[in-house]
């Protein structure tokens, strides 16, 4: 395993593109300063100005710098190198870095250290293991790494908000998605590409490949094709498949909505939603939400709201919505649906929303612009315009509920991740969250310990 | 990643099954010698006897006992037993206990402890990772896992010598060799069952999920499908396709031969060689035999030899042995076929030879009988009879050979395992055996280093 070379954090999280500049910077006393000032007005910030430990020349300093938008890099080495007394020998990408060779690696359970360690793990002696497995193939739970490997899967259709870019490309998020698993809660995430987009070809690899893994996890697959290869796949597997676009998604904006009806003391039945963008992530965090009981939500696409009788741009699974959602039928353009609502939730594309729009909701709302990396509406703006709780993209992450979720789900040895599952999930991610905030620390392994456990339990319940 | 608990060698490394009885063991002195005495007698050794941590009474001890056949178990529990003062608490067979929850596990690279690491690692910063790749797909052997990721695919067919037994029964297998490459030279091996006998589909799956991986290590798939699997994927790749059970086989075979002639001051081109099994090994390893300069081989079957004109058990895989091996159209039975062979070499069942079929064969005769985990002859009768050198499949293990032929092709990012890489791997290692070895010491990481390194110069050479 290659050890990735710590960063020292910014102060601010949101600032996620870090560089690091190598440069040769004059002994000047202010330079420090016109440094910070530069940086500051792009903007970023000035992280760690250090000494470089293999070269003797005290004037080469590694300069770490974060900035909230990559596109602004050229502006920002324009500003160093403007600066006299300042040259750039080298630049590295740390988010690149961090990648090179991948997020992941397999190892070993045992050193290997001797023929003994050999002969145990591979021939002769696992050829005893292999044959307890024939005559009982359940003892492979017990004697396989299966209890902890989950199938990452993608086709790369639907990659973050970067769109139809190919497996290949989206490989990154798969591991990434795994080196989550792994440190959050010690699963076996095995990022799968599957060179197709035909949904048929795709169930039939994921099914020829399935017995080797724990549970599957689909991962950016487009919608409407992501319904059916879903369903599918939990028809004819007795492991769960998950989604997470849309019940990783669905899960943790309902531990999010869950707790801001807490904090804002309102019953989810007396409640109307508006859940802008019908992908696979806003058709399932309105079924989340309906089953957990909130009073109406109305779903709009590009070409409006989603209700039955509605001709254009239907198909299966936005019928199956419209009888669902939309109890009164709504059919208004979408600045007026606003009206009336108490929950807005956004899973759409930027600044789709206006400050006017929440002004038209019902007192006290609960704005969630969820769009990625930049939201319906910023957070300032919301709660100029009167939200009681707002919180983005950056705040309520999938990544608090899908590792607890598996972990779970395999703890149990689950059959599937049913709706019990993802309910009590979110419950106890909502419970976990300090006084006065949304959502407990992500980073915090506990959290995902009680996740698992509750997840765990909800399905031991139903079947005991 | 579970630590796995270490087991002391024995002191004869030939016993795999290993074996901790919990006892309690009443303070008699001549006890221990007792132990010693009966557990020999099965036979067996007497490992450590050690007292247990969590357990104050210290009359309670954990005896480690390692058996060569784990048939004989049963009578090792009687006889220890049958000692006055002996109590069997528990059992532990330790070759289990090392396979529990499976002999690998994926981790993440970075540790994600600050905003900033899950920042970098997945959404937001991914997404620039993503971005670079799908402007220059050649970034991903870069800046994903690929460059060290190589799917380990069976069907299950032919696991070792256990035969068709499915490939969840063989995942154990996969792991095995998985553990081996990631400890050996540091390549993440992903074990992929997939569930079909049918070479269409198993292609099929292969290739739908190639793109996320560097090369392709086909394992424990039985002849002849094996031939047209390898085929097909060679030809629809452009990454390594190597059936081990073939290619890798035959590299360590032709390594052991190579060294044993060395010591034996024979040409390879004066030598005839009899191959005892027409299976995936004994195919590869004539063919690679026959490339290396050995001057005839008589490829044996259950059928007797193979020649070109024979009509019975014959495919087309065989048809092409019969026109490159058996020069003279020998079609004498097989007592027969010893008479005049330098070189026997048996990829078949046990026992299957006698003293006086090695005594038949020309002066100081190389006998390896690798069948597993019984050879076709013993080492000890094969010496008897008059073998100059003679290994089994124990002293002769692939994985001194595959995981340097991987690591190697991957260096040097190849699109192939071909001839000339095979035959530098086995020359290198050859060459690396200490004086009056066959072979070098499978354990030690730096010949796995310099097998890689042969690989890839060979794989250099040719495309410079």
């Amino acid at each position: 395993m290659i050890e990735t070379r710590p960063v020292t954090p910014p102060p601010d999280p949101s600032a996620s593109h870090v560089y690091t500049l190598r440069c040769r910077i004059a002994d000047a006393p202010d330079i420090s300063q016109k440094l910070s000032a530069a940086i500051a007005a792009v903007p970023g910030h000035l992280g760690a100005v250090a000494p470089v430990p293999e070269l003797p020349d005290p004037q080469i300093r590694d300069i770490t710098i974060y900035l909230y938008d990559k596109n602004r890099f050229e502006t920002l080495k324009n500003a160093v190198v403007a600066i006299a007394g300042v040259e750039i020998i080298a630049i590295t990408d740390e988010v690149l870095e961090i990648h090179r060779r991948g997020a992941i690696d397999i190892v070993s359970r045992a050193p290997l250290r001797t023929q003994l360690d050999l002969r145990m793990v591979y021939t002769p002696g696992v050829a005893s293991v292999c044959q307890e497995i024939e005559k009982n193939p359940d003892l492979a739970w017990q004697y396989t790494g299966i209890c902890d490997r989950v199938a990452i899967v993608t086709n790369g259709t639907a990659i973050l908000g970067l769109g139809d870019i190919g497996p290949l490309a989206g490989l990154p998020v798969m591991e990434g998605k795994a080196a989550i698993m792994a440190e959050f809660v010690q699963i076996s995430g095995v990022p799968i590409l599957i060179d197709t987009k035909d949904p048929d070809a795709f169930v039939d690899t994921v099914l020829a490949i399935a017995s080797g893994f724990g549970a599957i996890q689909l991962e950016d697959v487009a919608a409407p094709q992501c319904f059916e290869i879903e369903e599918k796949l939990i028809s004819k597997l007795n492991i769960p498949v998950f989604h997470d676009d849309q019940h990783g998604t669905a899960t943790i904006v309902l531990a999010a909505v869950s707790s801001a009806l807490r904090q804002t003391a309102k019953a989810p039945q007396d409640c109307s939603a508006l859940v802008l963008g019908a992908g696979a992530a806003g058709c399932a965090v309105s079924k989340l939400l309906l089953e957990y009981g909130i009073g109406d939500i109305v779903l709009y696409d590009s070409k409006g709201p989603i209700y039955e009788g509605r001709k254009e741009a239907m198909n299966p699974y936005k019928h199956q919505m419209a009888r669902i959602t939309n109890k009164k039928n709504q059919k208004c353009s979408f600045p007026e649906a606003f009206t009336g609502k108490d929950i807005f939730i956004g899973l759409s594309r930027p600044n789709m929303v206006t400050q006017d729009m929440i002004r038209a909701m019902n007192p006290d709302p609960i704005v969630f612009p969820l769009s990625n990396p930049v939201g319906e509406i910023s957070k300032a703006q919301a709660l100029e315009a009167g939200a009681a709780i707002t919180a983005d993209g950056r705040d309520i992450n999938n990544a608090l509920a899908y590792p607890g979720i598996f972990r779970g789900a395999l703890d149990a040895r689950a059959a599937e991740i049913n709706l019990a599952m993802k309910i009590a999930a979110a419950e106890q991610i909502a419970s976990l969250a300090p006084e006065n905030q949304l959502l407990p620390d992500i980073l915090d392994r506990k959290v995902h310990r009680r996740v698992a456990d509750a997840v765990a339990d909800a399905w031991r319940k139903q079947h005991s």
